[in-house]
């Protein structure tokens, strides 16, 4: 069968990732030829007991070893590298592993360590994982699209800098979706990338292929970007853990993607890792390091989780959680339910947390203006892209392109856009108004919101179709942290036959839902702040996780 | 002879306005029928002594006097509402006073002192000023728009209520450009607002209505707005104090405008007044009380010149002054340089300052970006606001809006203003790195900027044509405050005459002057820091002036 171009384009690169795999010494083991719906325990039996044992461990073990020399970078390299390898093999999340350039890294921190007696810096020889449209000088930055296949990087992110100023390891980037806009990865380049809990489920996106390799145990830390949930909504999916910091706390420069100098809605880089201590590290190291000196939209303000100067402190009092139970327009499924409620009856058990109720405000407008935003000049651009490299546009591509009412599809006259963002701003407005209200009976509104992350745990493959429970946090701008609590519970997370849905996005959402179909899918929830209040998100989490156990 | 609706309207502005004028008791003097043409000393002849004195107090002066009952806010208000009436007939300067809502507050003031033992809060019982376009409930906002004048404001502007809980005073309404874009107040509303120190010269713009007031001390404090220098001109032409802070650190709810919901380039609102103390009592009893909590694009940083968590602090080493001698495009007036000069070499002598000179960075680009970007939708907004009212289109309407190259005269697609908007982004990132390594030879980079405010003292009427002076440092997001320095003097202040001008718009520029041209103006400069550091600029500005004596 004649290949079409785009199909030459997208079996070129699959060639080029998989030469680069190749290059993986001793080769990554063969994995089964059918693979089981959960391949999480493959990697277990396929690597190395000592390679399990390294890319088993969290940053904040890593980190220590790696700094004293216990252990090298070189073999903990080595170690991320096959784990990572193999991960593509089971669930298609990589675009490439530098191989070479990341053993040569690793052998300089090595050798950097040897003779200066200290590590170059926080994260000393640690295996960074980073997502393609992040730019890596040379490398091809496509963002998803056939026709960007040969955009090369002009030079290196400016937050790699920062990360390689601090000893990071860069080995390996990952796959996201076509357009970047879904909260799925499935590209033409690449295909799709799936749950390595459940291949019948998606593994997230836009930042997926992040998602998977963590949830995988082939990274332990890396970079995702959030516009309406893709850094939360892969770390959910996978059952690790996902920051979406506030806008301007973190550098966006180099960053490739379509659109860029909007700023209606502005994306944000944030990270993911197998822990909290590997969310805290990445802020704190890139924060400290002054990055508002280089690129200077960025808001001047410190790390400081240790003795915030942004916020009223809640050591003087209770800690004040607003529960969001379901957002008012789409209720999540059973499984989350029954987190949210597990959690709410241990955060009421514990001395020095009060819980109280967070009534909605309006999210099915969030969803309105956010997605009449994240298109605001027109569909055209992304259209013509696709075009340009004669790509079928995916189903969930065509979701929020072409399927939401506020998207313009010829090119838009500006002035229409200060219309919008002046409906942003009132919506804002009205929110901090409605925070201010709630729970402050005694003087002091919720501190943070506890909070589904999605209408369910892992979607089924194209279904990721209502990002509101993610979105609206973009939209207001809030920061946002996603952790791990269990999994789909087949005894205990049965489907609820009697439920009268509110509307028919709530019956759509409903009866996707049976235990079977998302089997062994992790769980998770969802823990805002107000905004610039990033850290209080950290120090509330602290909090919650030694009152919880999570 | 038949009058025009627009000139029926404008009868009717007028007319509102000095009704609202004749409520002031006792009535405001007569003035000479031929003004002279430097009118400052009127005040003193026509007022009695004890308005004089009153009005002469800056706001550190009158404010313990008014907390402690030394003064009532009703004698104060009095003595304030009677000289900015007489300013009005002055310099035009004034849209409208309110005299029975200042008296009725200046009562419930001292009323509440009495009562309670204590003022109201830090601005108790203070006259303060308003530019006509800063929303007041029930008032017209018109922002000199013809079209406009049934525009009625549904509530107070949120600066206004965060003044008002301080104890603060309205009493008067200022004069505005029609556009609010000319860097001097003529409008077909109001007419012309000229200088009190030479009526052939411009107040400035377009807070000229505010800075022609406090330079006759009609006001102590007032309130401007600033998007290209429109509180640092007018600050400068009449001789007072003006600060330009950071984008969204006081809010602009409530501010009308054309263009609104436009994020391009951020218009700030800012403090202006006879004292340096007076623009740091405004900042701080306004972020004081947390107004993020209510506007939530603001950022959330405390205001802290005690102790800044932004900046690294310069008490352990010399505070590093640049000095930008003119910015390589128009090298400012021979009053202008002799200020610099004289400012320099008292810096010099000064132990704990350094003096490093400042290269200009591509200022003419930075006019080419800001300008394509004041109307990046279009000019036709604007055009369609003159046109709705039937009015003449000013030439300084004329020159910001269709004379400038990068100003699309139809609708523009959206797509463009993005491109614009990463040119912004590029030449901000670019600047940034000019600062990093301004001076930084012993690892600490210049502090603060020392500069001009314009390209001469005052200009002629319709004759400023060159923002760069303070539009860069919008486009850059720095914030600058101005400082008056001296006077033009007739003997020191002679013309340059063997000059030999860098390019055209140097020569026009270079042509304009004359000592008796420019007899009496006012001489100023200005302080610049980065973004978001505005609490160094006071700082800096503190030493400055117990260096200096400014």
């Amino acid at each position: 069968m004649e290949m079409k171009p785009w199909q030459e384009v997208a079996q070129r690169a699959q060639a080029y990732r998989d030469k680069s795999i190749a290059e993986i010494n001793p080769p990554i083991p063969a994995v089964p030829e059918e693979l089981p719906q959960n391949v999480t325990h493959l990697p277990k039996q396929l690597l190395t007991p000592r390679e399990v044992e390294i890319t088993e461990m969290l940053p904040e073990e890593l980190l220590p070893a790696l700094a004293d020399g216990k252990l090298t970078s070189v073999e903990v390299i080595n170690a991320f590298v096959r784990r990572a390898g193999l991960a593509q093999q089971l669930v298609n999340c990589v675009t490439e592993i530098m191989v070479p350039q990341a053993l040569e890294r690793a052998k300089y921190c090595d050798e950097y360590l040897a003779k200066h007696g200290r590590p170059i810096g926080p994260l000393h020889g640690l295996p960074i994982s980073v997502k393609e449209h992040i730019g890596m000088k040379g490398l091809t930055q496509n963002c998803g699209f056939v026709a960007w296949i040969d955009e090369v990087a002009k030079e290196d992110a400016f937050i790699l800098t920062l990360l390689h100023n601090a000893g990071a390891v860069f080995y390996v980037r990952t796959t996201e979706p076509q357009l970047l806009m879904h909260l799925e990865t499935a590209s033409n380049l690449y295909g799709v990338t799936v749950n390595p809990y459940n291949r019948a489920l998606t593994s997230g996106g836009s930042s997926g292929g992040e998602g998977a390799l963590l949830g995988l145990r082939g990274s332990c830390l890396g970079i995702g970007t959030d516009i309406g949930g893709s850094i939360r909504s892969p770390a959910a999916n996978n059952g690790v853990w996902g920051f979406r910091p506030s806008s301007y706390r973190l550098p966006n420069s180099g960053a490739h993607a379509p659109g860029l100098g909007e700023e209606q809605i502005v994306p944000v880089i944030g990270p993911m890792s197998t822990s909290f201590a590997g969310l805290n590290v990445f802020m704190k190291t890139i924060i400290d390091q002054k990055p508002w000196l280089n690129e200077p939209s960025m808001v001047p303000l410190k790390w400081n989780t240790a003795e915030s100067h942004l916020v009223e402190r809640f050591g003087q009092r209770k800690l004040k959680v607003g529960i969001m139970w379901h957002d008012g327009v789409v209720k999540p499924h059973p499984p989350i339910m029954r987190a949210l409620t597990e959690m709410a009856a241990k955060l009421k058990k514990t001395p020095g947390i009060e819980v109280v109720d967070w009534a909605p405000h309006k999210h099915e407008e969030s969803w309105d203006i956010i997605s009449s935003l994240y298109f605001c000049a027109s569909a055209k651009e992304d259209m013509d892209i696709m075009e340009a490299g004669g790509e079928p546009i995916l189903p969930l591509s065509k979701f929020i392109l072409l399927e939401q009412s506020g998207v313009p599809q010829e090119e838009d006259i500006a002035s229409t856009i200060w219309k919008k963002t002046i409906r942003r701003e009132a919506f804002k407005t009205e929110y901090a108004a409605h925070w201010n209200a709630t729970g402050a009976a005694d003087g002091h509104p919720v501190d943070v919101i506890l909070c589904p992350v999605g209408p369910g745990a892992a979607p089924p493959l194209d279904h990721s179709r209502y990002w509101a429970y993610t979105s609206t946090w973009n939209l207001l701008d809030y920061p946002a942290m996603v952790f791990p609590y269990s999994q789909v519970d087949q005894e205990k997370d049965k489907a609820d036959e009697g439920y009268v849905p509110m509307n028919d996005q709530d019956d759509w959402n409903h009866k996707l839902y049976s235990p079977e179909r998302y089997a062994d899918a992790p769980i998770s929830l969802q823990l805002v702040g107000r905004r610039c209040e990033d850290e209080k998100v950290f120090e509330a989490m602290q909090f919650i996780r030694i009152a919880t156990g999570v």
